[in-house]
């Protein structure tokens, strides 16, 4: 049989034709009316993955979108690699801003267009690649199992339960997941890091009735102004988080991280320019790339109150919310985290209101020890499919079902992304270069043979 | 002829069909669908004053709903008298709360029970019915006018314009309004003064699109985090506004204005109740009364930016909007005030947002000189119809057309307005206290007579 390259040359076609047939098919998670969509493409995953040459594959309930299992084994004894992804995409609208049918896949420009070309089909598919050409060639000395679930998109509600429930079945030595990004398509690089999440909304509530402004503005306070100021004081003058012991377990940058980090090329000029802003904001004392992805956050990430529709109205209104979060460094623990600020929020708040502050929403932040065997086996898969050595970056996100596998199943989790910005993910006009499906499928090659290797040297 | 007493009690079934016939017509002027019933209103309006004995009532068309004027001429060399009010309503939305229907008013507990019933029904059926009885006495020595709006609820779209195009039509000495409210039925009071306003919606620009807040939480400034800060700026810890200059025109209270507020009973513990607080806030220095009707206020009458829908979704948005607003006091002009805070917002903001600020709205504080010939007279029949000497107060709200009166027609307006904070005017149940109803007739009875007597001495 022949190498990898001249596989993917003479199986394009087909390639092409399967991974089509699951874009075609508008799983969109978040949409009722597309529940036999969801389903159709958990069955199609599934043929996909019997023709790709596992044991056996089956569609598992849940209370939500079934998950695909399947599995093969090499020997009881031989580690095992778990392959996450999903099956599930993001809603299409604004429908009109597409230049293409999102659920028509075509080619142009050497990008395949369509909805989850990226995000998760494609990137998935990657993985269905490598592995049916390593099993035809009868090459794998590892197990390896997959999961694709349908309910990434809306926050995976049930893989917490379908992983606590099947933990034993789940069990594997590293997971692998092709959903993430990389610095660019010259710069391959590997996620060592995620942030972690904390989430509330907070509700402050002034006179127990909207008042006429006139005929109290000035002498009863006004719930918006008091959340301004509440929220205005959560940061001081140093871009710093205020709330007391915040800062308590997060780890100084080591200067090896700081170089690692300083070396990697970023244009701040491009950057703003992409953003359309004229100057940037965030903590003294460290850079961009330090700061949204190495540093805590405070977001408002919502804001309302009052009256909000046209025109002019005055209103000292009863009542103003807002959603806020922050983002969390490893070793930040989200419970605590989310404790801190409540009494913090409550503590500070004038005698003038009452404030109530709704957790909504937490997940711990995520490493990878660079040292890790499989973390060294996905590094040696790059460096061969892109030419260089992948830089190990930390990136600002959370993805709070990599936390849950290190609690559940207490495995590491390798992130081999091959996304790029430009493959706008979760907007019209979603793509995937065939160059980076190509390269992925080498590179996952590349991983699984040096994850032998290693597994063999250990 | 009776006396005033005796007249209305003799008559009060008459009154009380015909300001019946008024309320059950729903004079909603915000919605479209109760064009026609505006119209009815107004030729109901039209009718009554005829029968209340004026020469002439006619119906004006504007471009918006049409105004009733009417006239009654003693002489043309003699004071002239304009009385305006309005024959709209506010909606009456949230139905289930009404105990009754808001269209047909019931009596019940010595108060009438519709929307309108006081503002500006019932109200504005006082003055018609003490002209009637001054009319069919003969009694009257100065010419009165009429004009009812349609359109007071809406802001007056139309009425600056009107007054513009019937400037001759409306010459008048002095204008009396009852549509305000005293500070209780034991605490007859006259407003003697009206704060001004200005009122602004501002937008701050962050990123040119919303962000990952995972991706760019940190880095990129939040333009929600950034409008928080600058609103909690515009006040400092002495809750004054910080605006450069704000203050130039704010004239001190006067010992003897403050020995009069001071005067007032005010209970702050039943205040606070009232409107649910455990605590008041306001500027240091000043009492709850002054700092609510004779000083400066500033509120967020809204805000809105980000999620604001149901359960948790990340986001650093790129929009952050308010609606502002300052409530001023006579002679801060509206303008000015409105360059300053635009001029202020705008050099306040960090070079990581863009900002604009659109003026909405503005209006004149007002004062009446207690010393008004018109003033004195009204103090007189407020001291008869109930027994003690009204207080002259300053309220906190602002009435844009009675600035515009000043400004166009060049005359004070004397507000002769007999509410009270019972009467939950804009609100479910709204309703008027048949008491009130009799002595405010009999004070605006007692203004027209002492009116002419001061007019006769000078």
């Amino acid at each position: 049989m022949t190498d990898i390259t001249t596989y993917i040359t003479t199986e394009e076609a087909r390639f092409m034709d399967e991974l089509f047939s699951l874009l075609r098919l508008p799983s969109i998670s978040a949409e009722s009316a597309h529940r036999n969509d969801m389903r159709a493409t958990a069955e199609r995953w599934q043929q996909l993955l019997r023709e790709a040459g596992v044991d056996r594959a089956e569609i598992v309930e849940t209370p939500g979108h079934p998950i695909v299992c399947a599995e093969y084994t090499v020997s009881a004894d031989a580690p095992t690699v778990l392959i996450y992804g999903h099956y599930d995409v993001m809603p299409v609208e604004p429908l009109d801003l597409w230049q293409t049918d999102p659920f028509e896949p075509v080619v142009r420009d050497g990008r395949i267009w369509a909805r989850g070309a990226d995000d998760d089909k494609g990137q998935s598919f990657i993985q269905l690649k490598a592995f049916e050409y390593l099993r035809r060639r009868g090459e794998l000395r590892h197990n390896v199992k997959f999961i694709l679930e349908g309910e990434e998109e809306i926050g995976s509600p049930h893989l917490s339960g379908f992983l606590h429930s099947h933990k034993e079945r789940l069990g594997c030595d590293v997971i692998l997941v092709s959903d993430t990004s990389m610095l660019s398509a010259e710069l391959p690089s590997l996620t060592t890091g995620l942030r972690g999440l904390a989430y509330w909304e907070v509700e402050v509530t002034g006179p127990n009735r909207d008042l006429h402004s006139g005929h109290f503005g000035g002498a009863v306070a006004n719930p918006i102004n008091v959340l301004c100021e509440m929220l205005a004081r959560m940061t001081d003058a140093e871009g710093r988080i205020t709330i007391p012991h915040f800062y308590d377990d997060v780890e100084d940058l080591s200067e090896t991280e700081r170089a690692m980090i300083a070396s990697i090329p970023f244009d701040e000029e491009k950057y703003k320019a992409a953003i359309g802003v004229d100057a940037l904001r965030g903590e003294s004392g460290y850079s961009t790339i330090e700061r949204n992805a190495c540093r805590p956050s405070f977001d408002v990430c919502g804001i309302w109150g009052g009256y909000t529709g046209e025109g002019a109205k005055t209103v000292l209104p009863s009542k103003a919310y807002a959603k806020v979060s922050t983002r969390l460094v490893p070793h930040q623990q989200h419970e605590r985290i989310s404790q801190l600020f409540a009494d913090y929020f409550k503590q500070m708040a004038p005698p003038c209101v009452k404030v109530e502050v709704r957790p909504m929403h937490g997940g711990q932040g995520y490493v990878c020890p660079i040292d890790h065997p499989a973390y060294r086996a996905a590094e040696q898969g790059f460096a061969e499919a892109f030419g260089k050595r992948p830089l190990a970056v930390r990136r600002g996100g959370s993805i709070p079902i990599i936390s849950d596998f290190e609690q559940t199943l207490g495995v590491k989790t390798i992130l081999m992304g091959f996304g790029l910005e430009s493959n706008a993910i979760h907007s019209p006009n979603e793509n995937f270069p065939l160059d980076m499906l190509r390269k992925g499928i080498a590179a996952v090659v590349g991983f699984h043979r040096h994850y032998d290797e290693v597994c063999a040297q250990a």
